[in-house]
């Protein structure tokens, strides 16, 4: 089968890769969407990201969906010609932290495109049957391979606790902003704002239901008529998230979503006189099952984050496609194109 | 002023009753409109609920809503002219129970419409000020009065924890049933099947959003494509309490909102077995805020749920109206008509 | 080996069974001490409990702990040696329970001593190498295997929210009970009240550290100074169950541990007036870490418990020892003698 | 009646101040006595904490008890005599924080000693009737008074969601680390690690319980046997705060209970891949009725903090009592001596 192939910074190639065999409890899945993930686009610029390094040729990609084509030993036959999506994390399934069901957390997850193990951006792969979640025919392939994206926007809303009535702001309007931003009306919210400096993107957010965006080089989040209690933080940039925490209402929770920050100069008084909670996420546990409804009821809408779709071969292009075109937000591969 | 009285079991007259005087930190809402519950129906038609008895005239109702005509000492002059919906209980505030945040559970509480505590079946009341919540232009008075019932369906989703993607049945779809529907979408349920015995009901249920209704007469719960992870029971009847428990899932959650059953037989061991948890509610804490975002933000409508409007001099009518007119779901009384 | 093994209704021999073979990940444990549970003494003496039918010779026995003979593929050879308590339990790990952290509700779930399953009376058994918790030198092979009742307890006390300051009331004071009442008081509860009917279990519960006791033959429920917030319901009485609810302070839990009843007259209206909860438990997920820490630490003693030792040999009598002796609370079978 | 008043940096006279009057549903408390706490002395040598500044005579002191000798309107006279401890700080009881049960946010508190709000160094003082909880004749004058600093604990406790077989870090073995470390361990916590770098703090430390002290001026943090789960910050020093993070377990919780950093280079990757979550705490909220339990069953030992005592006349040497002696912990004054 072909796959394409991080062999160094920014040497990609596709090239033939034998096919998959599943192992017990496994499936193999053609993959019929692979959505480009910023990390997928720092490994390919930058050989790295914090201290996984790209030592040997890796093939990229953990958003993907597709069609079970072959089930390994323990799987039922029926499952062949399912659709689903790729859940691209496999924990042990039975360390602490797997057990008490933070299995995001598992020290031994083995997780798509994180060096050394190899992602999706390939004709077939091979996964754990209880990690390749069904899709309803009505959703899409772009959507079915989005909901991991949507994951960390659930993750999000859970840990920032959004319910009815939440006052929330999202910091950053890119893909998980936009995501974020969507989920937390999905899960009740009746403010969201968001905020970025790319006017393109706020007004998707609009669009796509943000009660309030700003333009944070013409306003200031202090200017906000209400505090918000909730801050997702998906910019990944310091000197928002530093804005959010200060706007937050007493008790307010902040969840730390965007990567990039170093280190952060947290004003600890004020963290302490409004009892403020920060909390730090790192991928998702448990969320599909919801990713999947919130789709399926329209209460998200993923393929209008799609701006762009690549064919296998082009997946070097599609990965700098975001870089580029201050318009794009989500590109996808179909690698049976 | 004039205010409906009820001397005895099916004896209401509208008589002249001194002006309301504000104490400290009080103000004196002119009331606009007054749902009827069935709380006010059963005083009227038994003179008893439970252990409350009408032993002196009472004034009934106790979901209102009105404009702020008057302060008392300590409450700022320029709340005079305010919309506002009145939460009907107001607690010592200082005991354990207020401090700690669940308030409904003062042994304190001064309830509207509870014997001996007078309603809002009045051209005008006294009350709280912190307990006289304002409301936006875009909210009708009806809609404002009726934050009261969508409060019980906010609580009621606040205890079962419904959230984004949640399976929620609701037994009963009267006013309460019909509010916590709405209130479960609202709160990000993404299935609220809701069954009753009432067709009209039921087809208001769908039209409010349920993405399922049921007619028991016709259709067994257990028969449900899914079981859903909560139950929110309105009907306050034994046979649906026990078959929604039935077909909850695994380690769901029942919320008995409903009143009039006595003794309900529970099955233990399928308790047990499925980790079940059932929570009884009374009234509600802290909603209001959450209720006005909700209605305000068109997530719930409360207008649709009112069928019919009276004067005051009719309120006798308006408490037996719902009782005889199978398609009537709420009726308002408009004590300045 | 040899293996304990139930025939039939009270027809239970000791005879030869071929040696377990660890599978993949499994873990071969030479059985130093299994404790005797109600549950093992109703299978013997009635052929099933509930919808579980002995219909096949059994081996019963599920509180379990012993030394690590033998090793799967895929296990350290160095937990060779090592000694353990066995958590009894072994879900599929992948379903939404167990991926939710509530591996208990797993419908996979394969435990010990439950028919079709074979248990733990035997020289040695097969377990999951995962569910083979290491236990340190200070802990005995009574209290290693005594970590299943109290994971019990552990998960009564979780599903109670027992934390420091607690008032909890536990009704029964058989095994469960007593073990309940420990696990209160390692919890932080200040008051831990503990009622049945038999003086020598009573006093026990006092030397094991609760505040009071209550002989409901001679005193009331009702009477008692304060209102419990917390019921532990460990008598599987329907008197109880219901005399423990009609205490509860508001906002009280209650936790249904005891099995047994099987409808319960629940009264509806106290549970909404009060806004009690009821918790329905079935066994324990993730408390083998704290119950080892919990005895580790001398905050709970279960060697206390123990009132008899039998060979594999006896274990016929040891099976009804405690149906026949008042005084007797626990017994244990140490399969090596 | 005399009073130490505070008129300027280091200017504290004891002098008459008009007796208090107690107002509707006040009472007034004879002053047993009162802790010295760090803010009083900070008051006392700056003039300031932040942004409060002294500038009107204030008395200090909000660690108090004593014994109720007046009443004012609407409190019941059998009050009169009862010994209580005095909750320092009066919310305005209806706001949202109020309402939701962390009135510790109420923008509207008014808190002793407090610029301009007067404290308790003094023979006699007013306060709210709820705020004056009534403690049993077996806790000591002094336990009373430091029941305020064991509420702090006690909100760390509960913020850091410390439970039966918790593994709690405390840094700092001041006061209130002394109080946290005690109340981690009343909470169930079966590791409590306290590090500091005062020997003779250390050693009281682990008399009262810790089961680990470390002097970090020759052990480091990261050398812990096993990482903590929660993180009580008791120093309010910037290096101790990330070294106590940076050990944290995955899932962990810190809680920033110290105070005096003022801004903290947080390491945001860190607290993504570990998901930590930080809680800043501000006083407390419900926490007198657990602590008093938690007294009054032995579980925490305050009178054994106390290490001197002072008369009114002396509140000067009272206030720089800790500053100047390395074996001091926690000083009272005793204002009717």
């Amino acid at each position: 089968m072909r796959a394409a192939v991080l062999r160094g910074t920014r040497d990609l190639v596709v090239e033939e890769r034998p096919e998959p065999v599943p192992g017990p409890g496994q499936v193999v899945v053609e993959v019929a969407s692979v959505g480009v993930c910023g990390s997928d686009t720092h490994y390919y610029e930058h050989g790295r990201i914090g201290h996984f390094v790209v030592e040997a040729p890796l093939i990229l990609g953990h958003e993907a969906s597709g069609t079970i084509s072959e089930v390994g030993p323990g799987v039922p036959r029926d499952r062949i010609g399912q659709r689903v999506s790729i859940e691209p994390g496999v924990p042990d399934l039975t360390c602490v932290h797997c057990l008490a069901g933070r299995y995001n957390l598992c020290p031994e997850m083995v997780f798509f495109a994180t060096p050394p193990v190899d992602g999706a951006l390939a004709e077939r792969v091979a996964v754990h049957q209880a990690f390749a979640h069904p899709v309803p025919g009505s959703m899409s392939d772009d959507a079915a391979a989005l909901l991991e994206p949507l994951s960390v926007g659930v993750w999000a809303c859970r840990k920032g606790r959004v319910t009815a009535g939440s006052r929330v702001l999202v910091t950053g309007a890119g893909p998980i902003g936009l995501v974020a931003a969507q989920t937390a009306l999905a899960f009740g919210a009746t403010e969201v704002v968001v905020s970025d400096v790319n006017p393109s993107r706020l007004a998707l957010a609009k669009d796509l239901g943000a009660t309030q965006v700003v333009d944070v080089r013409e306003t200031r989040l202090a200017d906000l008529d209400h505090r918000p209690g909730i801050l997702l933080e998906c910019s990944g940039n310091a000197r928002a998230t530093l804005d959010g925490l200060a706007v937050l209402d007493r008790a307010g929770r902040a969840v730390l979503v965007g990567m990039g920050v170093d280190e952060l100069a947290l004003p600890v008084a004020h963290l302490q006189e409004r009892e403020l909670e920060i909390a730090g996420t790192f991928r998702y546990a448990g969320t599909w099952p919801t990713a999947i409804a919130l789709v399926s009821s329209g209460r998200v809408d993923l393929d209008r984050l799609v701006t762009g779709s690549f064919a296998l071969q082009d997946s070097a292009a599609a990965l700098t496609a975001g870089r580029d075109d201050p318009a794009a937000v989500k590109v996808v591969v179909r690698p049976q194109t």
